[in-house]
């Protein structure tokens, strides 16, 4: 992972600024939006960006640590979602349809024997981690396995010619491991990045508190390195979404970062990757409280902040309608001079 | 303005609530977008509310508190930009395209000279209000004629089917009148309303706060009615948006509030049209320090915070696509029994 990120290009973030000054609208009154245009400029190496072509992966995994019922779902539920946004009923596959959106879902390592379901692409670097709170989630080589799902995925959508890459995710247990991942890289107390998930009670909130404490405990002395820390604490879909991002990165293709686990995945890439944060958007800040360290510790201000807990990608897809105004706005706005407006003070 | 506002489907709403609880996410995951659709449903009074179609109506008009150089920009602007929005090169004109929203501009009451420009819509109450700080903005005729092109353009988008209707304005000078108006209303100080509008700096934010300090020195005594107050302290479009936000309630149409014009415009509805606050959504949170106030009035929480300040309705269109991929994962997401997942604890 030494290959540094692609490098911004600054002069057309430069002229795509110039640009937003003569549109026919008071300096910065379009603010998120005038920005949005202006980092998708530099990004993308020209004056005018789009986000048309919009590439979702959705990586699914299972996790042995669900074993310590840390989730108010069954671990069952991973392998009924993959069927589910498979088939186009997920709040996914909704959102992508009503965007235009390709999506992709890749099984990067449920519990589902045999073949995937129809529709699933077959990555798999395990049958689900093991225990973190008892042993390492993954060896070497089922870590390099999902990173590189990762990877691979970032390379088709970047030879289909990507616009923006938006990473999901799926998979009962993974707050618990993003949560002690988050813990393990920030050095921050568990209480600072636990939360309900996906609906726990307090007792519940409890418990997964004590299984991370347990894991860190366990895991403590090996964390300094991120992908240790990924390794151990991690899982298959986390390291797949942060192989995800720096490939992101290398490839120079902007990606929208969604919510808590894709953030903290985010977060093992851009201290993998020299440069590779520079790449990242923001989608939304999500309800679970550990979202708010983790984008503090990515320097991310995001678009929305709807109270969204859902994961999968849709909080990325329901800020990219933002992206595409953003974009249309900056390219077909009149200038003061095309359409005879004064300037302040004109 | 005696006639209340149409009555929310409470039924259709509860019927959406229990939808909602079926579909395949952790219960109040999708958070504010749950909500939408569940609001929706009671305003449209189905289970499964659209936004499909949506009208923009941009009232402009000019005000004569400019002479107290009030804007950053010259009072000519208004004439300028109600052209560029007819052309099809300002914000909103660009926004409405994108989301395909349909877009009247009506004048009620530039300083126009003759005709109105081609593409424009003729409902004129004056030419510019008087200087609010001097006398009454408008007469009582003049009043009941801006009520009544904004009522007027809600009856049209009510007979087309308008799913959703947005009112946005334009007027060199109109954050002048609606904080002066918004000081009124909320027996709030002029510090708590006054912003920097177009761009002003701090001479002119100081001179633009003992404008509306005079002013509402010499209304003062009159402005316990909401309507009195429009008319002494208001403008044409802001009169406008307020008779349009009441014949919406009446007529059962949601409407979605932009930004702080015409959220003043909403406060004098919600006052005058007993229910009518019930009717609208809000989309934003603009940068104007005066609109926390106003929002605070209406116990709005708006969805959208980018610090955007350009009105012309650009906030409300910038959240539309989140109204619409709410309706979406409302009617098209699977519930648990249809995808065979299992519920929490399950």
């Amino acid at each position: 992972m030494r290959q540094p990120a692609a490098t911004i290009d600054t002069r057309a973030a430069a002229r795509a600024r110039e640009r937003q000054s003569q549109l026919t609208k008071p300096g910065g009154s379009l603010a998120r939006l005038e920005d949005l245009a202006i980092v998708l400029a530099g990004m993308q190496g020209t004056e005018r960006p789009r986000a048309d072509k919009v590439h979702v992966v959705v990586y699914a995994a299972d996790h042995g640590v669900a074993a310590e019922r840390v989730s108010a779902f069954p671990q069952s539920v991973t392998q009924q979602m993959v069927k589910n946004i498979a088939g186009g009923g997920a709040a996914i596959s909704v959102l992508a349809a009503e965007t235009g959106a390709t999506l992709e879902i890749i099984d990067v390592g449920t519990l589902q024997d045999g073949a995937v379901p129809a529709g699933v692409i077959d990555e798999r670097a395990g049958r689900g981690t093991a225990n973190l709170a008892a042993t390492a989630a993954m060896t070497s080589v089922q870590l390099a396995a999902a990173l590189d799902a990762g990877r691979a995925a970032v390379e088709r959508a970047t030879t289909a010619g990507t616009q923006l890459f938006i990473g999901g995710e799926m998979g009962i247990g993974n707050t618990t491991a993003a949560a002690a991942l988050a813990c393990g890289l920030l050095a921050a107390p568990v209480g600072a990045l636990v939360g309900p998930g996906t609906g726990l009670d307090q007792a519940g909130m409890a418990r997964k508190a004590g299984v991370i404490s347990r894991a860190l405990q366990l895991h403590g002395k090996y964390l300094d390195d991120p992908l240790e820390a990924l390794r151990r604490l991690g899982g298959f879909e986390i390291a797949a979404l942060a192989g995800a991002c720096t490939t992101c990165a290398r490839n120079g293709v902007p990606t929208l970062i969604d919510g808590f686990i894709a953030s903290v995945a985010a977060l093992v890439s851009a201290r993998t990757c020299p440069g590779a944060g520079e790449w990242f958007l923001y989608a939304h800040r999500s309800a679970e409280p550990g979202h708010a360290k983790v984008l503090e510790a990515l320097r991310a201000k995001p678009l929305l902040d709807l109270g969204m807990r859902l994961g999968e990608g849709t909080g990325a897809l329901a800020a990219l309608p933002l992206i595409r105004l953003a974009c249309a706005l900056h390219a077909n706005m009149a200038t003061f001079d095309e359409a005879g407006v004064s300037t302040a003070d004109g």
